[in-house]
């Protein structure tokens, strides 16, 4: 176990050599919205010795060299929307915020890049892109509120996904600062790359315990021309779910196939103070497609109809656009509003056992005493779970939520799932991953780790145990 | 330097008890042909001191086990269609050859994956994945002759990356055999995955130097509907490759947008005995769209038809695929029928540095005196520029092939480009590598290997030097 030294004051007056003294935080009340992230356990709550928040990549390297020499954590954070607790300093030390640096670089249209620092929001991503006439096709529900160099370190998934992937396949390059100090890009303009290992591929998810991203070079594609989203309301759980793999494999590519359960729409609506339909007992399907012409558009919107009404489907509605979205990106607040303390769990299945995986997460939810709210993007089988605590006692919750976990992963890795689809492993997650990984896969991330960041500086604690 | 040990009479008859002796190899006959790849510069050619078959990821594993006990070297092989020489064994030991590994495990209709063995041809992958009513896009110009295995230890590209994805994109899971004869299964059924590192995408691009693949988990997408080749012809060099942006950022997405010179045009109208259109003065553009619908496509078409003739094409037709694409894809076997040794370089620059780095390219086969044929994929920057031997000598050839693929990479890099869009670095490269890769991207490379291969046993010698 490696022993760490504190932020002493002689250390924090060389954080001020290289960073601007108004830059350098270690008063407590302004520490605190370091101190967490969006998972609202107070178990999860640790106070930084130090903030920093430098503007350059040379400034980083200069703060990770001096951490190496005087044996400190960094703990690189975005703009803590996470629901891992991963850029939370629980091994102590600094909290190197890039929230300063939120510029785009440049737009380069010819290329259909757009070259971006790590602090900029992936909303603000999004809307520069739109401006242009391009999509940038991330698009986490956090989209508003989280940093865009964040979504690259958890690998964010978010609402695009089915059709274009996950924020690892807008990544065409990354400048980062090493564990070494050392200001590298992998990847870069180019649209293909088998030159060596991938390393772009091994810092992205890497929840910056391999080095810190300093510019990431994000891929474009060309704005939609048509989209339509489509709201299927079914009687019940196993009858929504039940239709997901069917859209799936009906020959048309919808941009994403979402899900939430009665609970959560009643959650959200209550949360919103907005009627949804349906709500006193529907299970929402939200469909998503993108067509290049108006008959493509609507062809593929009647096959998802009969499909939706062969198969049980209360009503298909043409749904409007803000209100559903507003509905479902309130999933997690409204949970949070409705149980302060609450597990978000992200895990994900191969898409025809989230049927199965789903009806045992209820069976689970009941034999425990547990709400579960579920929601998630059905079409690529990745299910958010909330947990509430409620009214529950800390004592029953400390002991009850982890044996609840247990039973649920037992069956997500048997049907061939993953503890996380998007939200990443960062500290929460670490007894379940050492639970459930292979451990000579586990073995194998913990020998990277080591030989990369041999000194552990770069956010420990983080994914996995060290042994 | 790593000091390894020769295949003793002992060692093979430890071999032929993992394997039956029939796939057991030493006599020099029935080893030639795992002596080299494509690759045919005499100087890359180098007899294995034994090859194995073996026929299950156990008896790998075993064969693993038993070469670091011994000290031997491991180098793994598909169809040895590879151009880099990766799969040649310069370090000397034994080629694992994965020829009997080459079976359908599983096509999973409901979840559109396909579960395939590494020795099967990507072409037999291409055929079952059409059968079933599905396409599997990756697609190299040696589909037909190259193993999966091999294309997904390289990243190969090919003929739909610019819609699809590389290999990279296509591949949900992959089984191996570490370097320490453990079997692990990385990635699997689930379309997204947050768990930890990614040491699925380190694999795949890894030359089989981290580990041994021995089972493909690949994504399957929908047949698409209506398909057209156009051929669009320019008078010259700069005309041609300057449509290739245009194309690019004309708000459609073809499956992919190709390049061939005159000279390399000519040199397949010889290789294949086949007149081809202007092949006197031509040089092509070969772009391959989809529609989900017959007036989507033809709006596509019109819209590439009339960019390509505002812009100074001599004609556009609608191409015979079979025709066209075999001219296309005879590109490097025409090559090789007219200069047994030649130079495959692979380049990959930003979209908009290609018709730069083409004339570059161009002027310096003029100043050292070389035929330089160019053809590939100029939508994603990858450009095959074909070095000739011919009749030089072979101290010329010895002395001025590096002096011009040194001014080549230099000009490249100057672009923000890279040595290899999808052939990899394997042997052939490594000078290359090690003058053109940021140093400190090249440490991580060799740290990541020294941890994952203390003994360095995996196919040794490749990607990069070990100091």
């Amino acid at each position: 176990m490696t022993e760490y030294k504190t932020v002493t004051p002689e250390i924090l007056d060389k954080l001020t050599k290289i960073v601007d003294s108004k830059y350098v935080i270690n008063d407590s009340e302004r520490m605190e919205p370091y101190s967490h992230d969006e998972h609202t356990d107070p178990k999860y709550i640790k106070y930084p010795e130090a903030v920093v928040m430098p503007a350059t990549a040379e400034e980083i390297a200069a703060i990770v060299k001096l951490a190496n020499q005087e044996n400190i954590p960094i703990v690189p954070r975005g703009a803590g929307t996470g629901l891992a607790s991963a850029a939370v300093p629980f091994k102590g030390g600094i909290v190197l915020s890039l929230e300063r640096m939120n510029q785009i670089l440049e737009i380069d249209e010819q290329n259909m890049i757009m070259v971006v620092q790590p602090g900029m929001t992936t909303g603000d991503v999004q809307k520069a892109a739109n401006e242009k006439g391009f999509l940038y096709a991330g698009d986490p529900c956090s989209a508003d509120s989280s940093s865009i160099g964040g979504n690259v370190a958890t690998n964010a998934g978010g609402n695009k996904a089915v059709k274009y992937g996950t924020t690892r396949q807008q990544v065409l390059g990354v400048e980062i600062v090493t564990a070494q100090g050392d200001i590298i890009t992998l990847g870069g303009k180019c649209k293909k790359n088998s030159t060596g290992y991938s390393l772009l591929n091994l810092i992205i998810g890497s929840e910056g315990t391999l080095g810190i991203i300093t510019k990431i070079y994000l891929k474009l594609v060309a704005l939609p021309k048509n989209v339509m989203d489509l709201l299927a309301v079914f009687p019940d759980l196993k009858t929504a779910i039940d239709i997901v793999p069917k859209i799936m494999s009906a020959g048309i590519t919808p941009v994403c196939v979402e899900f939430m359960d009665n609970q959560a729409i009643r959650c959200c609506e209550e949360f919103l103070r907005e009627k949804l339909p349906h709500s006193d007992n529907g299970f929402y399907i939200i469909v998503s497609v993108e067509g290049d012409s108006e008959e493509n558009l609507e062809d593929q919107c009647c096959t998802i109809d009969e499909l939706c009404s062969e198969n049980g489907a209360l009503t298909v509605l043409v749904a409007d656009p803000v209100k559903i979205w507003k509905a479902r990106k309130s999933f997690a607040e409204a949970d949070r509003a409705k149980s302060l303390v609450y597990s978000a769990e992200d895990l994900v299945v191969p898409m025809d056992q989230i049927p199965y995986t789903i009806e045992k997460i209820a069976e689970l939810g009941a034999k425990y005493g547990f709400t579960i709210h579920c929601a998630g993007h059905a079409g690529d089988g990745n299910i958010h779970a909330n947990i509430l605590k409620e009214t529950m006692s800390d004592a029953d919750w400390s002991a009850k939520l982890p044996a609840l976990q247990n039973e649920i992963y037992e069956i997500v890795y048997s049907v061939g799932g993953k503890l996380s689809g998007e939200h990443g492993i960062g500290y929460k997650r670490v007894p379940l991953m050492e639970k459930f990984c292979d451990p000579a896969e586990l073995d194998m991330m913990r020998a990277i780790k080591q030989a990369l960041d041999p000194n552990l500086i770069l956010n420990p604690g983080k994914i996995f145990e060290y042994k």
